[in-house]
């Protein structure tokens, strides 16, 4: 927690431009996070992620704990080192990956257990553990462990889901305070899409007080207007002077709508995984690399994108690359992808710098909108 | 064939320093060249293959003309564009691989005919038709049409396969001075392992006049001894001031022992096959990544090394992604593989300039020999 802040820069709405200092570095917010879920973002070099302009990356604690395991990576140095990052890293608590182990996986209050989808072995994680693992991992951001509540869900099921959270919040708080001080702790609201659990999780968390709160049980299959519903539910309820971080979200729109509400920090794996399923997103929409229409196209996946891909290699080379099954072709899309949702976050920022946000957000929509209706009139499968 | 030179700066023994000159760069010789089969060296950005210190890369015509298609290529401004490598290019002629199809292709006078192994279409690849895919593709090193004879072949079938070769070699020289000028041509010495036949081959190639030489049928099963055997019955008979070529070639073993007698290029997949399987070669051996020896072993692949795969990552680390299957193990041996031999050859020259050739080999080999010996002794699968 030492070193840990939050500043705002500026306003524009409910948007902020923030810095969330660490000691490891400082996150210019709004900040998309690329994922590292086995501490490496896939199929890219940290060198290369970190020149899309990315400040943090995210790992996953569920999969970090099984393979190479916490306490290996803690032996080699931690995450940091092993992956070659000098820069902040997030890391969720295991819970989302557990939660969706669904038969392999026995839910109580004293936390999950689990099998491994690797070799089968039986594993137990509570909010403590979760907590000592992350720490082992060196986290700079820890995130509580909680029930993502999945969706649908009924208000009853859905509150009982969200108390059990609050009480795993407050034990990881407990842990996390008790142990040698590293890395800042953030709280998850739940509550679906029920705006009351929503309100009393924020309150709740407030309580226990945290250095940063994450909207939790967002994209999980409940669509952009309840998604915001829900971030809309939960933001009046949570300080100021804290970041926010909607997690796990989302799609291009996803995060405009969500920066426009006053979220700080996304993450998610579309850029990467798209990528290593030939899917670019693009100024003009998402276009597929599969598609037998870029087999002579000249032209760069995105002609305003200043990424390695874009300005050395046509699309034509991208489509044979993908066709012949080379690994390059996962790499300049992935490698594309995650330019783009920088600079979606870098054009996000200079607009609230600017408050011209909202003017940002309709000519970004309007492009990807025109671009989908386009596709559709021309029954074009792109 | 405009501005292609070769020049010997320096000589020990029976090896050569030199520098072969293309209107796309200069290659200095010993050269290993990297593969690039289907127009990307496996798993690796141009940028990086480059900072390795290749001055020249490999392609396969067989796999071009079949995808994306050699006229496609030269639609889309040729090879070098579409993979954004600017240095020269050598293409083999595409008979090895369609040689390896066995039963989809059959052999004639005129050429051979065989079926895609993508989608079964019906081919037929001649000199002529190998010497225009290659113009095509926009190649600097053209490779004739030949039949690398299968190992192992009586002296009749040898003396029959290659003189078909040689009668190829022909049409192939004919074919390539009635185009537009484009790239230097290559001749092919065979003979298998009958070193009167090697004798032949090469003194007919002379009478037909290539810009090179390389020495073909090699790798192919014969062992170390038999190669350099074939190597030493060819060497003599070609011309000095041309620059030769061992295709396919090799081991670091192997190619240590064809320097010193007498040859100046390389090319071989293992450096980007092996790195995909795993396989790291290092000053003192090879070393298998799959091996739990690696699990928490924080020295690098090669302390020797510079390339950024040995002085960023850990032996730890790169295990953890080849047991997680991450596509960063692969990018980071190959990376390191093509590295080694690139300092293999760097090494090479400098003993060659320096007159002290046959000291490096034994120091190379030694280390090498002792590495497996202590392996062997220790019961260690590595």
């Amino acid at each position: 927690m030492t070193e840990f802040g939050f500043t705002i820069h500026a306003r524009d709405g409910a948007a902020r431009l923030g810095t969330v200092k660490t000691p490891r570095g400082e996150i210019r917010t709004p900040a998309f996070m690329p994922v590292g879920t086995q501490g490496t973002v896939k199929a890219l070099m940290p060198e290369a992620v970190k020149a899309t302009g990315a400040d943090i990356v995210l790992s996953n604690t569920y999969h970090l704990m099984l393979r190479p395991g916490a306490e290996r990576i803690d032996r080699l140095g931690g995450l940091h080192r092993l992956m070659n990052w000098s820069g902040p890293i997030l890391t969720d608590s295991g819970g989302f990956q557990v939660m969706s182990l669904a038969h392999l996986r026995k839910l109580s209050e004293e936390g999950v257990s689990f099998r491994s989808h690797i070799d089968g072995s039986a594993h137990l994680l509570t909010p403590e553990k979760s907590i000592e693992a992350q720490r082992l991992i060196g986290s700079d951001i820890v995130m509580v462990l909680d029930e993502c509540t999945p969706y649908p869900a009924t208000y009853d099921q859905a509150a009982i889901s969200m108390a059990l959270s609050m009480r795993w919040a407050k034990r990881s708080r407990i842990a996390h305070d008790n142990g040698p001080p590293r890395g800042a702790l953030f709280g998850i609201v739940q509550g679906s899409v029920f705006a009351d659990l929503r309100r009393q999780s924020a309150e709740q968390l407030i309580d226990i007080g945290f250095e940063g709160y994450a909207v939790g049980g967002l994209a999980v299959g409940e669509g952009q207007e309840l998604m915001f519903e829900a971030i809309d539910a939960s933001i009046p309820h949570l300080p100021d002077n804290r970041p926010r971080y909607a997690m796990g979200v989302g799609m291009p729109s996803d995060i405009i709508g969500a920066v426009m509400r006053g979220i700080d920090m996304f993450d998610c794996v579309l850029p990467t995984r798209s990528g290593r399923r030939a899917k670019a997103f693009t100024r003009q929409g998402t276009v597929n690399l599969r598609n037998a229409k870029h087999a002579e196209d000249l032209s760069p996946l995105d002609s305003a994108c200043s990424c390695p891909a874009c300005t050395s290699y046509s699309r034509a080379y991208i489509y044979h690359l993908i066709k012949a099954q080379e690994i390059l072709g996962a790499v300049l899309v992935s490698l594309h992808n995650v330019q783009y949702y920088q600079d979606l976050m870098s054009g996000i920022r200079a607009a609230i710098a600017e408050g011209r946000l909202t003017q940002f957000a309709a000519e970004m929509l309007a492009a990807l909108g025109k671009s989908a209706k386009e596709k559709l009139a021309a029954g074009a499968v792109d």
